[in-house]
C-alpha cells in the first residue's frame, strides 16, 4: 500500500491505554450490582439478556487463557479510529493466547449474513494502525432484520466457531447487536456480542457513553476548515459563508465546531425555532453587521436542522400524505409551500426516497435559508453576497487524532476482555475521557439498558434513543453565554490543522463539549 | 484578539532566513549585467524603468543606514504568509534604522488611491506573525488604472514621504507595480516600487520566480481534504467524488494535488482536450472500474478547465456575440448548446457579469461533467453515484506552512533591501526553493522583463503572462508516467493535516512540483 510520509509516521504511533489494560491476565470483568428499571416490553423481547448486568474492570487475576476466536464488523458510516479498534482487538487476543484468531467481516453486516470474511493477521493489520477510513474490511449499512438474516448470521458465527462478535457501529447497529446477542443465547450459541460506540455525529451518548469515537477527529477537521474560511471572510470582507455540517439529526457537531471557531451565528436544531424566526435572525444579523461596515460573516448550519423546523416537519408530513393518497395538498400546506423559493419547492415536492418519502438530507438547507433571507432583505440597500459549503466526507476518514487513536485502542482492548469474560449484549464504555488516559474508567454496559421504544416505519421498535443537544448541558449554556458577542464583533478562532507532534495541549486536546 | 492554542503557538515560530540576510548592513544589492531583449513597445511605455537591471545580493557593507519609510499593500485574493511579508519588512526596517516606519494601506490598492492607511507598529504586527489571512490591513481587487488614480497614488506616497511601496500581489498587481514605478520616476518621485509574488494559483512563475507564496499552504490544505475524501470513498465504496479546485485558469493546483494524493483521474486544462474526449474518458473510467467491482472514485477538476475546452470557448463567444448584437445564435452554436443539460444551458445562457459576458467561474464544471457523463452512460447497468466538492476559500487564509512562513519572511526582508538600495520596478525573487533555506538564492528582477502584450478588454496591454502548466515540465512528465496506474488500482495517498512539529520531512516539505 502506498502511503504519504505522515501516514507512515503515524504507523509508528503507540496508542496509550489506561494502565489497568497493560496486563490482561491480571484483570477481570466484575458485575456491578444495580437495580434495573427496564420497560416490560424490553424484558419480554430480551428474555435471555434482559438481566445482563453492567461490568467494571478490576485487578483480579483471570484464569481464562484459552485461545479466542473473534469476528469484527464495521457498520454504517466511516469514523476515524476504526482500524485501531481492530488492531487493539488483535493485540489483546494475542496477549490472551497466541493461538487466538481475529476475523473481519467484509463490507458491513452483509458480510456476516453472507459469511464473507478475511483473516485479520498481524501482516494484514500492520499498514492500518492509526490510519483513517474503514478500508481494511470495508463497511456497509445493511441491517440484520429478517428471521432468515438472523439465522444466516447464527450459521456464520457457528461456522467460524466464534467466541465473540464485535460490532463497531452507531445507535442502530448497537441495537442490532442487542438483538443478535439475544438470538444467539436463545439458540444456545456461545458467541458473545459486544458493541463499540462509533459515529462522528455524536448522537450515541448516554450517562455511560460520553462520546462515540470519530466525533473528535471529524469536528477538528471541520473546525480547521471553518476557521480558515472565517479568516478568509475577515480578510476579503466580501462574502457570507453558509457552512452546512454533516451530523444527521442532532446538532452536536455544529455546537462543538461553534465552540472551536466562534462563528457569527450557529443554528442549533434543538432550539426548535420556526423557519420564520431563523430567517429573521439571519436577516437581522446581516443588517446589523452591515450598519457597522461588515458585509461578510460565517454561519454554521447542522444538516439535521431541517428536521427540527416545525413548518417543514408539517409540510413534509402533508406532502408524504398527499403523495401516498393521491389527494391534493390542504390549503394550509399549499400556503406553507408557497413561502419557499421555487427550487426548494421542487426539492420538497419531487425528490423522494425509495419509500416515497421526502429525503430531508437532500434538501440544501443552507441554500433554502440563503434564498429566504434574500427575499426577506428585498429592498434593503446593503450587500449580501453568499458562498455555500458542505463539510462532511472529509471528516469521516481522516487520520484519527491522538484522542480517537487512544480511545479506539482502549475500546478494542475492552471489547476483547468482554468476550474473554463472557459478557454479551454489552457495549464498551470508557468514562472520564476529558482526563488523561491513565484516569479513564472502563465499563461494559448492557445495550438493553439503553433501549426505549420508538415509532419506526410505522411500528414500535426498541432502539437506542438518539441523544440530542441538551439545552441544559454546561457546554450549551457556555456557548449561549458567549455566542452573542460573536455576532457583531469577530471573535473567529483558527484551530488550524490537527497536530500529532508538539505541545500536549495540541496533541491531546479532547472535544470542547467534553471538557 | 482571541486566538486558538495553535495560533498562539505559531506566534512563537521564528521563520528561517538565508544567512546572507542576517545582518543587513553587511550586504548590498549588486546589479547583474545582462543584455535585455525587450519588446520595443515595452521600451517606449517604460522609458524610465526599461533599463532597470536585475540585482543579486552580495556580501558588501552598505553605507545606507538612514531611516526608511515604506508603505505596503495586499492586492487581490488571500494567500497564506502575507502577514510574514509585513513582519519581515518591519523587522528589516528596524534593523536598518530604528526610526524607520512601516505604513499599511487598507483594503487593497484602493487604500493607496484614497490614502487610507494605518501605522504598522511592533504592537500591531505582533499578533499576526505566522498567521493566515490578510486581515491586519485587508486586501482588495481595485486596480490603479486611470490617470486620476495614478495621480492620487503619487499624492499618497508623497504625503507619506515614502521611500518605498511594497505591492504584495499576483500577475496583474505586479504589472500595476511596474506602471507605478515608471509613473513615480517620470514625476521625479523617489518612492521605489517593489513587488512580492503572491497567489495560491501558482500561475505567477518565470525563470526567476519558481513559485508564488501561498501555493504551498493552499495545495497542502486541499490535498489533506482530497486524501481524506479518497480514503472515505475507498471505505464506503459508494460514491464518485468530483472535486473542483480553485486556481483560476492554470491547472497548477490540480497537478500539485494530484501528485500529493494520486486520485483516479485529474483533468489538466492545458492538455486542451475537447469536451467529448473528457466525457468519454470519465465514462470509460467509470465503466472499467465497475468491471473490476469498483463503483467509487475520485476525480480532480481545476476550475479553469472550462476555459481550455474548445467547444465551450466557441459557445461562449457565440453567446456573448448574440447577446451583444441581439441576433439569434447560429445553427452551429445552437447545436453545441443542445448537447448540454438544461441547467447548464441556463448557466451558459443566463448568468452574465457586469459587462454582459458569460461568467465562466460561475459554471459548475463538475456538475456539467457529471450530467454529461450520466447521459453518456445512459443504458449502462452499473452504478454512478456522485458527490460534488469545491475546494478554494479554506486554502487561502490557512496558517502558513513553514515553507510559506520562511519564504514570505525572506521576500519581505529582500523587499526592504530593494527599497534601501533604490531598486524600483522590481519583484523580489528567491530561487533554489527546493533546497534548504540556507541555500536559497536571492535576486531582484525588473518587472518589465516579465511583461509581454496581450489583448485585454479589447486593447493590447502589457501584462505578466500567466504561466500555464508546462506539458514538458518534469513534474507533468512524472505525473503522466504515474497517473495511468492510479485509474484502476487505488493508489490514494492521505497527506493528512499540515504539521508544524515533528520530522523535517513533514514540516519542511516543499511542493512536489518544485522538487
Amino acid at each position: 500500500m502506498e502511503m504519504s510520509f505522515l501516514q507512515k509516521v503515524r504507523l509508528q504511533y503507540k496508542p496509550l491505554l489506561p494502565p489497568i489494560l497493560y496486563t490482561l491476565s491480571a484483570v477481570s470483568l466484575k458485575p456491578i450490582s444495580q437495580s434495573k428499571h427496564l420497560d416490560p416490553r424490553i424484558r419480554s423481547l430480551f428474555p435471555h439478556t434482559q438481566a445482563q448486568t453492567a461490568f467494571e474492570i478490576v485487578r483480579s487475576p483471570s484464569s481464562k487463557a484459552a485461545p479466542l476466536r473473534i469476528g469484527v464488523v464495521f457498520s454504517g458510516g466511516q469514523a476515524a479510529g476504526g482500524h485501531n479498534v481492530i488492531a487493539a482487538l488483535y493485540d489483546a487476543l494475542l496477549q490472551i493466547h497466541p493461538s487466538s484468531a481475529l476475523i473481519g467481516f467484509l463490507d458491513g453486516p452483509s458480510g456476516i449474513i453472507k459469511n464473507q470474511s478475511m483473516p485479520l493477521t498481524a501482516e494484514a493489520i500492520a499498514p492500518y494502525r492509526n490510519q483513517g477510513g474503514f478500508d481494511l474490511i470495508g463497511s456497509g449499512r445493511a441491517k440484520i432484520e429478517t428471521p432468515q438474516q438472523f439465522q444466516a448470521s447464527l450459521q456464520t458465527v457457528l461456522a467460524h466457531d466464534l467466541d465473540g462478535l464485535v460490532i463497531v457501529g452507531g445507535d442502530d447497529s448497537n441495537t442490532n447487536g442487542a438483538l443478535l446477542a439475544e438470538y444467539f443465547l436463545a439458540h444456545g450459541c456461545k458467541t458473545c456480542v459486544v458493541g463499540v460506540p462509533k459515529t462522528i455525529d455524536g448522537d450515541l451518548r448516554s450517562s455511560d457513553i460520553e462520546i462515540s469515537f470519530g466525533f473528535d477527529s471529524a469536528c477538528k477537521t471541520y473546525a480547521e476548515t471553518i476557521g480558515n474560511i472565517a479568516k478568509d471572510a475577515a480578510s476579503g470582507k466580501k462574502y457570507y459563508h453558509f457552512i452546512r455540517l454533516m451530523g444527521r439529526s442532532a446538532s452536536h457537531i455544529a455546537l462543538e465546531c461553534a465552540l472551536q471557531t466562534q462563528p457569527n451565528l450557529t443554528l442549533i436544531g434543538e432550539e426548535g425555532k420556526s423557519l420564520s424566526t431563523l430567517v429573521d435572525e439571519i436577516a437581522d444579523l446581516i443588517r446589523r453587521r452591515s450598519e457597522i461596515g461588515k458585509e461578510y460573516g460565517v454561519i454554521l448550519i447542522p444538516e439535521g436542522l431541517i428536521e427540527f423546523i416545525p413548518e417543514i416537519k408539517f409540510l413534509i408530513q402533508e406532502l408524504n400524505q398527499s403523495l401516498a393518497t393521491g389527494e391534493p395538498l390542504s390549503i394550509g400546506a399549499r400556503a406553507s409551500l408557497s413561502i419557499f423559493p421555487e427550487n426548494i419547492q421542487r426539492q420538497l415536492g419531487m425528490e423522494r426516497d425509495s419509500h416515497g418519502n421526502v429525503q430531508v438530507s437532500w434538501i440544501e438547507t443552507e441554500q433554502m435559508l440563503i434564498e429566504l433571507v434574500r427575499l426577506k432583505l428585498d429592498g434593503w440597500k446593503g450587500k449580501f453576497n453568499t458562498l455555500r459549503h458542505f463539510l462532511g466526507y472529509e471528516g469521516r476518514s481522516c487520520l484519527p487524532t491522538n484522542f480517537d487513536a487512544n480511545y479506539c485502542s482502549t475500546l478494542g482492548t475492552l471489547a476483547a476482555l468482554c468476550v474473554r469474560d463472557g459478557a454479551t449484549g454489552v457495549i464498551a464504555s470508557v468514562q472520564n475521557l476529558a482526563q488523561s488516559v491513565s484516569k479513564w474508567q472502563l465499563k461494559a454496559v448492557p445495550i438493553v439498558d439503553l433501549l426505549h421504544f420508538e415509532q419506526r416505519s410505522g411500528r414500535e421498535k426498541p432502539v437506542i434513543e438518539k441523544a440530542l443537544v441538551d439545552l441544559k448541558s454546561s457546554s450549551y449554556v457556555h456557548y449561549k453565554k458567549k455566542c452573542h458577542a460573536w455576532e457583531l464583533e469577530d471573535h473567529y478562532l483558527v484551530p488550524g490543522p490537527i497536530q500529532f507532534f508538539g505541545p500536549a495541549e495540541l496533541t491531546d486536546a479532547v472535544p470542547v463539549t467534553l471538557r
